[in-house]
């Protein structure tokens, strides 16, 4: 065995790197060698319009309920995504790879095992011991920090991870929007107080901005909800698009945004009833809605209580007990209530609408005439949206069948246990800031940063010294970017902007650092040997300036060529034809539609300078 | 919503590319500010250099058994690997990226997801459906090209991906070297015919070697077993080191090498024992081994024939049923089997040695004097190692209990099934090229070619048409590279080359190609205005000049400073100490040992050519 030792020279051990012209030297991409198997038709199946593309064009395959097949031209997007990402991401952190399957035992530690219920992927090994794959790595992170960080000198830290996620999904749709298996950067900050976390969430707001600024999109930062993990604040970067499933407000100048989940307003003052009498019992046989009981007692919405009884339960303790609490949330007639607003002042619980019996059950009142007066504010969590502080004279249920009570005024009449913003915002209301006109979208979230507080370091026993030799909790942030969100996002805004073409095919183009190729070449009769020639000549020079460029070299009909480098959405198209004679080509630029005429030699600058732009 | 649409404007979308001094700009490392949990001794049950050096200098952390978290250092250098494997790969094929999660019906259809056993994690989702986690893509793969390529004009096919793998070993050991989860670059090839494949398979075989001397290791390729899979030729990638599990022959000149399971040796001759007599029973009382039997006889080991009888099963077939197959092996004396070889005549099937009542039951002989005369050799897989062909007079068991052959002769006395190379080779002897002693070692292995046949294109269906529009079968290859191994081979071969230090600590370097940093630069005494500043000067110097570097600028002593330097690998440093006065600093070269004094603004010309040579 020695003998063979003695052959190691330490020579074979430090390769030269590559010499330089070996690792600039590009591969230019012919189409004709390219597996892009393009389809004439989407499935049936696919409705939004990324789905759509990601199939005809050849990106993806699907291999079961939301597990996809990323093919070539997937998969350089998303590299080109990771790229840039990665590139931001080192600016402000270090990154690390953490396994996805992990053991019970850690997200045993945090309470989540239980706590994440059918969403998480859970198996055995062949020891029986139980296993997940991770959906987020809070656990296995603060493990890490729990194990290696011991003084406040340590810290901040911020480690992230390029890393492939798996979640059960009941539903997965909508092609890579709603999936089982994606790619998500995740990262985690510890901080040894509130102003380190300050400090690392804002530079991941920096750090997003400037990836999506880049991954082309153009994106809102919105304030979203933070209650249900027990976090202090959180920021969701959106992308607004039919496709998506939240629900965004924001003011015309895009000062104010928020998602619903978290979005407020400035109400316009409503006038109260006159009066000051005490509440009085009024008849309403069979009146149990707002509208029933406006029309029957000719009052406006608003100038009713609308009541809503729910039941909260939290999760299983360490000893199997389920604790559960009934809610009372009371409303302006004409407001709806926002379960995620109502979700935070229950932190960790689920809450579900109580039916008839368990009202009846747990206040002795029917269902449709509960009201305020005579609850139990201790036993009942009795909520009073801010939009009912300072009411007077309301109309409210009795507490008995068909009768509701006028002049009920809250605070002299009931107290509530807490009084919260609890109501979705409208369209048309006025924003917080400057008092605009609130519009509503749809959006599909891109990006998330998140304070997330103590959780972790402190269910997990994560500790360090402080300046004064003080034991201490670290606190921790936590953020997020769907990778592939970036790309469907994008296919999506551009396919609403460019709308369909005469035959109604979905347009669209990708913007030119997250596109397969920033420019194809489109020989337009590859049988022509000055053609094909110059179509080679120009992609080489293209190729050569940097450029990441496909030749369709195919033996195909222009219009086939047109249309296939259409459908694969590369921004830039360079037509290689007759008019090569008078030695011109056309460039077309697929966002603007622009198509001119420029010299051969002028090919490089145009596109140099259109990049730029 | 659609006065949200109008504000989409395209301009939004395509973004101009971060201007080029923004993307070449890098972040110089600090290792003040990083994450690099070094210890002062690795944990007990770390046997191997590479897991050692791995705990021990921060690189990674373990979560559970063969689940290992990669930490800073650890990331970095396998996202340089990863580089040069996808830089490689994209001049011969096409990146993709499959799902890790599988449907189980994908496996069903190929006969694998019952054939992998134990191996495979199989999980449920939350409707009951069966899934895994894949070890290797020929399935998924497959199942692409069936869906997509119907012509002989879309192949060849070269695709590959890199991509977490997830293997239930069950013995996870060694660090990363046996694991539960890893990264491999997996391809594929899909070709018309044996020829095509030919040409993949070469393609493969140099982008191989031209990665792992990138990578800077010193590898041998062998030719590997490729019996069980079915296929046609196969080669491993190699790296000789104590801590491999693999057993490797070699000549002297490396013109010839293969793995033990397949190398071969062109044996010397030796002298049968004289006459022409027919086989005579002999009295061997008590005499079951060749030694007892040599020794009794006076004979050489050489002149015996040993025998060896085993059961093959193969997997149950899509009935149920399971087929068996008696296999009786007939070696010389001082010769080994060798199961793989065995394994590869009977493809599929299991082997494991009968125990003496099936050898009662099945051949009517005891345990021991089992002999060739009389077995059937069509119910009985007879097998004759290759060097007894033509041999003669041999002393054989006499399927009687104490009682032995004599002159038996194989051809004339018995006919075998079947005459094979089956044996083990043994260190010394001669290669079959040239003929010098071969040797024998342990390695690990870091990649595998393999010529794949038609298994899964047949089983699984897929199908194309020829030029001549005849439907017919692509042949596959299959080829894999294991990320870490690259890593961790790099390591136990510089720990192996450079020894242990004065005080017993392993010493290694990474090539600078692979290391998590190519140069440190070493600030001797932080506190020194002068040394700290003269430090960052040349650190970023190097930086500009493309160097990647990391700052030593922590205040530490420089024995802690240099003994962290060698621990984490990085293969040149540079002193900035008490010298700077005379404008000089120290470059060591941790690989040869090599230390010089050099001026401040000759660091980056000295490394430069250092790095190159």
């Amino acid at each position: 065995m020695q003998s063979w030792r003695k052959r190691a020279s330490t020579k074979a051990l430090i390769q030269p790197i590559a010499p330089a012209s070996q690792l600039e030297s590009t591969l230019m991409h012919r189409w004709s060698k390219l597996f892009i198997p393009t389809l004439r038709e989407a499935p049936a199946d696919a409705v939004v319009a990324s789905h759509q593309i990601l199939l005809r064009a050849g990106y993806v395959r699907q291999l079961g309920a939301g597990l996809y097949s990323y093919l070539f031209l997937a998969t350089r997007s998303i590299n080109k995504i990771v790229a840039i990402v990665r590139e931001e991401m080192d600016r402000i952190g270090q990154e690390m790879y953490l396994p996805a399957l992990n053991p019970a035992e850690v997200w045993q530690e945090s309470g989540r095992w239980t706590g994440m219920g059918d969403n998480m992927f859970r198996l055995k090994d062949r020891k029986g011991a139980d296993l997940c794959l991770g959906m987020t790595h809070e656990e296995v992170m603060t493990s890490i920090a729990r194990s290696e960080i011991r003084s406040y000198k340590q810290l901040p830290q911020i480690w992230y991870q390029i890393q492939t996620k798996f979640r059960d999904e009941p539903r997965p749709k909508s092609g890579l929007l709603r999936v089982r298996q994606f790619t998500m950067k995740d990262s985690y900050s510890f901080d040894l107080n509130e102003e380190g976390l300050d400090v690392s969430y804002k530079l991941h707001d920096e750090a997003y901005r400037c990836i999506f600024t880049r991954c082309g999109l153009s994106f809102v930062a919105v304030e979203a909800d933070s209650g249900a993990m027990g976090g202090s604040q959180s920021q969701e970067f959106m992308v607004y698009t039919e496709a998506g499933e939240d629900l965004i407000a924001s003011s015309p100048d895009g000062q104010y945004a928020a998602n619903i989940e978290k979005a407020t307003s400035t109400l316009v003052t409503v006038e109260d009833l006159p009066g000051e009498a005490a509440p009085e019992l009024v008849h309403t046989p069979g009146q149990k809605t707002i509208d029933d009981v406006s029309a029957f007692l000719n009052v406006a919405q608003h100038h009713q209580m609308k009541t809503m009884a729910l039941i909260a339960t939290w999760p299983a303790d360490a000893k199997g007990v389920v604790k559960t609490k009934a809610v009372v949330a009371f409303l302006r007639g004409d407001h709806q209530l926002n379960e995620a607003k109502l979700g935070s002042l229950v932190a960790g619980a689920e809450l579900r609408p109580m039916v008839a019996e368990e009202i009846f059950a747990t206040f002795n009142a029917p269902a449709g005439y509960l009201g305020p007066i005579g609850l139990d504010s201790e036993k009942t969590l009795v909520v009073l949206d801010k939009a009912l502080e300072g009411r007077a004279n309301l109309i409210a249920g009795a507490n008995k069948e068909e009768h509701h009570l006028r002049n009920v005024t809250p605070g002299r009449d009931f107290k509530p246990t807490v009084i919260a913003d609890i109501r979705n915002i409208n369209e048309g209301e006025p924003d917080p800031i400057t008092g605009q006109p609130l519009r509503l979208g749809k959006a599909v979230e891109i990006g998330h940063i998140f304070k997330l507080g103590y959780k972790y370091t402190e269910s997990m026993g994560a500790r360090v010294l402080d300046q004064n030799g003080k034991e201490t909790m670290p606190i921790m942030g936590c953020y997020g970017i769907g990778i592939e969100r970036i790309l469907t996002a994008a296919m999506e805004r551009s396919a609403a902007s460019m709308g369909l073409s005469d035959r109604g095919d979905i347009r669209y183009a990708l913007p030119a650092s997250i596109a397969p190729f920033q420019v194809i070449v489109t020989v337009t009769k590859q049988s022509d040997a000055t053609l094909a020639e110059a179509g080679e000549t120009i992609a080489k020079a293209l190729d050569s300036a940097g450029f990441d460029v496909l030749l369709d070299d195919r033996d195909q009909s222009a219009g086939v060529k047109f249309k296939d480098a259409d459908l694969i959405g590369v921004p830039y198209r360079v037509n290689v034809g007759k008019k090569l004679v008078d030695g011109l080509v056309e460039l077309v630029d697929r966002l603007t539609g622009n198509t001119i005429e420029c010299a051969v030699n002028e090919v490089v600058p145009q596109l140099q300078a259109a990049i730029k732009q």
